[in-house]
Parts: structure tokens; sequence; C-alpha cells
């Protein structure tokens, strides 16, 4: 079985691919609090590129760790030499490589460490790229097509410590004045949460309301959705995420005062079997990227209840084509998609463009972290949101270019500020010594 | 949306389609019984072929019947002037117009009667075919490339009358000699299947053998299957389908008997429900294309735990990438899959090839009725099984050309032989008046 996937790899007609570039960046980052403690001065993301025999080339963008870098080294083996259309052969000899090793898991942070899901992400998306441009196609319709032209994103609120991050301040943003000063701002309380929403919304264009949660105490962050319902009104949609540190209790308890103003709760608590009880308590739609993070877990989801939205992400499902899956097995259950972030750059976010444009039932306004940071590795610079949505690229493959000094200096970040894994805590700790992660702290 | 979707249906930078042929077609089909009585002389099917601006042609095919041909005529409207690369758009628009229809159900027979997943697979395998010949590639190649580069299938053995059916008699069959004579003969008793298996694996290399049953009584059928086990040795894998007219307790009483030499229990009985039963006090591998036969299915078959392989079928499931939607949906919930088959040519037989050489937990050899035909519409004529399978071809596309003198024949038998749907009732009642239907009969 292994000689014929082998042989299967390798049976295009087409041009193989030759080539296998990886490189770490380091992305200007604000100091964002969340559940787990504060984003770095840096966000770390790898950049794949694929380059085929006869120069057609392919990108794509995934958390950056050391771990996943090393994983991405070791799956060169299997992509150099393959045929870019052999998908599911290469995934198949992939997860012979990743999928047994014990230490695999998930873990209790709201991102995700597991190496064949980001492995095969990185080399997919690249892949889709690739056969995008042989084939004068954009992503979206390698995927069954477009369902929607434009793709909506939610504002998402961070409540944040003074800073941009980095050492390159804003002096590389391009958007100045209302947004550029807000991003900047400290926002530790509700009235500057709005204020940070409205900076948002109008350079950006966002409807729908996202707060990163679990944070500060469950009180002032439920009266920070309270404000923000005020100040926006009824028809702009709310959303929070305690990423998961809130109790049974305190879950039900602020989703009850919560209950008319939200348009979904998001991961107030830990667990399918918690989040279950929260749902049937509060009898509002509730969304998760924590308990229900792959297709293992959808059993149990069913069986529970846990969720009424998956938000999907092509990092952490094993990529596009999955994620299209994921979109199959949610209509055939009922729950509804939308989809997560992490701090990301340009190749990302329209990877996540062409996936959401292809599946149907991706119901709500998407998460990106993209307004946060300020470089871009991709030709033209910052991608630009119009009225809060992207249109969806009809140029061949991703319909985006790398800016290859950018990516340099990016690489220069990387190399220069030491991270090499995402570790909220430890930053955390550097502005208060005493803070320590709790599973569930309220 | 429906203008935006209207939009989105001639996005394509490349060759609309302008052309959309329906042919009906009647192949001959010997006198097949089954639970529901008697093969007619003809097995209708349905050739589409979409033809684009530039000339480039797809191929399809679809079981055969007067209403479905009466939708296809009215998806022209949708498929005319669409980008074929369009199909998640293609299919929200057919949805829109035939499956809100109260008639459209499933029905009580082993066929499918619902238009909107065999007009959509219609119109979806015949665009996978021509975006292959678009960009040079095999059509496996476009639901995420091969995971094995031969299809397996099984011998599919039926109680017959004596004849092979239509007028043509068996001067258009090529395969001359041993099964030829098998294929003529009257099979009405143990002995006789066995020569029909000898004689059909011998010249088709099949290895698991299939009966199918529900004609005969439960203890010769099951007599049948020892007499199977006798002849074969353990070696080879068996399969019964009674197609779902055995009551609880009589699958149950010859589940038991026979628990040591199947391979699966296909259907023995009628709606999940029953099929739970069943599989509960058995415990053996129970397979269905009859209780859980669309997505809508599904959830009551996870809470029911009606079967453990979904004889998936890309005629009734909704197309190909449906298909592999579903082999995802049967990994997440521990199901595997295999496939069904109806009378049937060569478009069909190398969409399923196709189809199944893309699928990663097809578990089990394929399905076919295409030893039982005689007559094929591709150029070059039948389809050749090596070692009981088919190799999965790298031409771009399906692989296939239409033989345009065999399909004027064959519509030609069509317009001739009188037969507008499938209707093994009223075939069964021409040799036996007194026959009736019963959905369960034993």
């Amino acid at each position: 079985m292994r000689d014929e996937r082998r042989a299967i790899l390798k049976v295009g007609s087409g041009p193989e691919i030759a080539e296998m570039r990886i490189t770490p960046i380091a992305v200007t980052d604000p100091p964002l609090r969340n559940a787990v403690g504060l984003h770095a001065p840096y966000a770390l993301r790898t950049i794949v590129e694929l380059v085929t025999q006869d120069g057609v080339s392919g990108l794509s963008e995934i958390p950056g760790n050391a771990d996943t870098n090393e994983a991405l080294e070791s799956a060169r083996e299997v992509v150099v030499g393959s045929d870019p259309f052999q998908l599911s052969a290469m995934r198949l000899a992939l997860a012979d490589r990743f999928s047994s090793r014990p230490e695999d898991k998930r873990g209790e942070q709201p991102w995700d460490q597991r190496r064949l899901v980001h492995v095969f992400s990185a080399v997919e998306v690249a892949c889709l790229d690739i056969i995008g441009k042989l084939v004068g196609r954009p992503v979206v319709d390698l995927l069954g097509g477009m369902v929607r032209e434009r793709v909506p994103f939610a504002a998402y609120l961070f409540y944040k410590l003074e800073g941009a991050g980095g050492e390159l301040g804003l002096g590389t943003d391009p958007h100045a004045g209302g947004w550029a000063a807000a991003r900047q701002a400290e926002a530790l309380d509700p009235e500057s949460i709005v204020i940070q929403a409205k900076a948002m919304c109008e350079e950006f264009g966002f409807v729908p309301l996202k707060l990163k949660a679990g944070v500060l105490e469950p009180q002032v962050e439920v009266g920070t959705m309270f404000a923000l319902r005020e100040a926006f009104g009824p028809e702009v949609p709310l959303r929070i995420d305690p990423n998961g540190v809130w109790s049974v209790e305190t879950s039900i308890e602020c989703g009850r005062r919560m209950k008319d103003i939200l348009e979904y709760y998001e991961d107030p608590t830990r667990g399918q079997a918690a989040m279950a009880k929260v749902r049937r308590a509060l009898g509002i739609p509730m969304a998760t990227n924590m308990c229900t993070t792959s297709f293992e877990d959808i059993p149990n989801s069913i069986r529970l209840g846990s969720e009424d939205i998956i938000l999907s992400d092509h990092h952490f499902w094993g990529g596009l084509r999955a994620c299209v899956e994921l979109g199959r097995v949610c209509q055939t259950f009922g729950r509804k998609l939308s989809m997560h972030s992490n701090s990301h750059v340009g190749i990302s976010l329209m990877a996540m463009v062409h996936m959401a444009a292809a599946i149907p039932n991706i119901a709500y306004a998407l998460d990106t972290h993209y307004p946060w940071q300020s470089e871009e590795v991709i030709a033209g610079g910052r991608v630009r949101f119009e009225d809060g949505a992207i249109r969806v690229p009809r140029e061949p493959g991703l319909g985006i270019e790398l800016d290859r000094g950018m990516l340099q200096k990016l690489h220069e970040n990387f190399l220069r500020c030491g991270f090499a894994k995402r570790d909220d805590v430890t930053e955390m700790k550097k502005v208060d010594p005493d803070w320590e992660f709790k599973l569930i702290r309220w």
C-alpha cells in the first residue's frame, strides 16, 4: 500500500513540485490581552512556497512555531517530487509521519499546535494556489466555485495594553488617523473598547462586533457588551468569546444577562460537556473554536449538542477541502459555520476568502485579526476591506504574489525577535509576574 | 441573493456551456429478478452531453425516466450559459427548482427517483469531465487525486429467468463462451447461481460475490449463500442483499445462520430502526443503499446505528463531490463506504471508478451491473476488467468519448421499446399476473 501511495504521488502528467521554501516570519503584533495572557510584540507565522519544475509557485501561511517548522522541513521528502494534484495521497503520506505522535494534541490554548493539520494545510493551500495558476482559475473554483462574491468580516475587539507592538511603532501602518490611534491606545474598560470599535468599524466598514473576553472580571466584560449595544444599537450583531475560562455557572449567569443582545455566544466555558450544559440552559446560538476543533470531535459534539456554530479554520482542520467537507458535516447536522482567526498576514486572509466564498453554509461574518497587524508579505501591501468585506479575487490561484523584500524583512524580524513559539503566558508574566493561567478563572 | 447567484453562474473567464444534449437510451437488460419484481428487457438510462462554446464536451449518465428527463430539460435554463466550474452555484439554482416538490421523495424501491440529486449528478459529472479536459487532468485529480490506482468490483449475482433481454440476444456480447451462456441461462436455485458465479468470475476476475436476494424463500437464498461458500471457500467474501423485504425476525434468524460467512449483510430489512435492531442483534457489518440514502438520513443513522457501510452512489447522493463529502462524514462517524449500482453503461462506470479512486475510506469492492449489459455508448466498446478491477484512467476528464453511432442506436431502442420509467412490478406481472410487491414479504 505504501509503495502504491509513493507511486501515486508522482503520477501527474503535469509538473512536479521541485522546491519547498519554508520561511518563518515575525509580524509586529500589539499587546492584545486574552484569557491565556498577552500577545507578544511579534506574532509568528511561517510562509511556505512550493515551486514546480516549470517555475509555477504556490503560497501558504500557517501559525509559526519551531515544532511545526521542523515538521514542515521533514515533510519536504513527501512534497518535493510530488504531483501538486495528488493532495489526498500527500495527506496520507504525511499522516503516516505526523499523526501518531502522542504529543500531537490540541492542548488547552485557543490556538492549536497539532502538526498534521498545520503541515497539510500549508501543503494543500500552496498546491491549490499552484493548481489555480496552472489551470487559470481562482482557488475558489477548485472548491466547487463561488456561492458569494464578497466575504464579510467582523470587527475583532481586544482589551489591550498601550502600544502597537514590535519595534516598528505606527510608522508602518498605512491607515493613519482614528484607527491608528485606537490601535495604539490602552483599552481595559468598556468605554475604550467602544472607542476602539468605532475606530475599527469606521476604518474597515465591519458590521458585527466580536469581543475577545476572558480577560477582565465577567461583570466588566458583560458591561462592555452592553456599552457596545448602547453605542451601536440593535442592528449591529454582537459576539463575546471568553475562551473557555468561565465556569458553567458563570457562563449561564452572564449568558442570561446577554441573551437578548448576542448574535452568538462563543466558548464561554471549556469542553463539549460544559458547553452543552450552558447551551441547554440558555437556548441561544453558541459557537466554538475550542471544544469542537477536529473531525474526531464531531461525534461527541453531535451526541452532546455542544454548539450551533463551528468556527472553522483551514489551518486547524487540515486545509481548504477539509473545511468544505466540514461544511457538509455541519449542513448534515443542522450546524452553521463561520471562521476563527489568529494574528496573520494576507496569504491566510486570502485563503480564508476563497474558502468562505465556496462554502454555502458560512452564515456569519468571519473573524480576522488582520487589522491588528500592519505589515504584509504580499505584493501591493495590505489587503483593503470594502464595507467590511473582501471581494473574492478572480485571478488564478489565491490571486496574490510574494513581496520578497518584505518576506526577507519579516524573516529578519523572526531571526532577531528570539521567539520560537507562541507563549502568551510568559509574555503576560513580563508585565505581571504574579499572573497565572487558569483553565477556569471565574 | 438569487441575482448574485445568477451573476456567479457566468463569472468564468473560461468558456461557457453552450449546449446541453439530453439523450434517453434503452439498453438490453436480462430478465433479472429482485424483491420488486423483474428487470424489463431494456434498462433506461439518460446520457447528458454538455458542450462549451469552444466545443469541449463533457459526458454523464443517469438512471432514465420520463420525469427525470423532463427535469433535465428544464435544468437547461440554469446550465446553458453557466461557467462549468460554478458547480455549487448551479446546485443552488437547481435546488431552487427541484427540491421543494412534495412528490420528490425517495420511494420504497431500491432505486431512487428524486429529481435534484439525479439532475445535479448529471450536470456535475459532465462539468467535471469538461473541467478535466480543459485542464488536462483526469476527473479523479479534481477530487483531490488518487488514493488507489485500480478499483475492484464484486460479482453481482442474480436469480433470473431465461434470456439475455431485449431483442438483440447474445450476438452483441463480445464476451462469448461460459459467461455468455450463464448470462442467458435461467438461475432460480443455488446450483445455477454457483454456475453463474463461476462463469462471471472467470470472465471478469471478480473476487467478492454479491447475491441479489429477496426473491425466493429466505431458506433457499440462505442455502444459495452456503452453496457459494462451499464452491468458493472462505477466501471469497460473500454479501447478500434482500432489498429490505425480510422482517426483523427473518433478518435476524437468517443473519444468525450466515453470520460466519458474510463480508457484510446488505439491507435485509426496511428502514433505519429495523436495520438498527438487526445490527444490534447480530453484531456483524451491515450495509445499506436503502435506509440511509441522503445526507438528510445521516443524523438518524448515527443516532440509531442503522448500518456500518454506506453504499454510496453519485446518481443518488448528488454527484461525485457530494460522495467525497459523504466519505468524510463516514470517516468522521466510523462508517465505511462502498458503492451501489443499477444497470448502466460505461459513462456511469467510469464516473464510479474516478470517484472510488479518490475516496480513502472506500473499503470494499464496488457493486456493478455492468457485466449484465452488452451494449455500450462509449468509443472503443465495452470497458474491460483486469482481475476484477478497472485501472483508473490518466486521460483528461472521465477518459472516454461517445460512440455516436451506438448512442443513436440505443436512443432508437428507447423510442421503440415503449418504456418511460423503470417498473419492475409491472414487468413481473407479465410473467406472473398474481405477483404483488410487498414491503415486507417474509
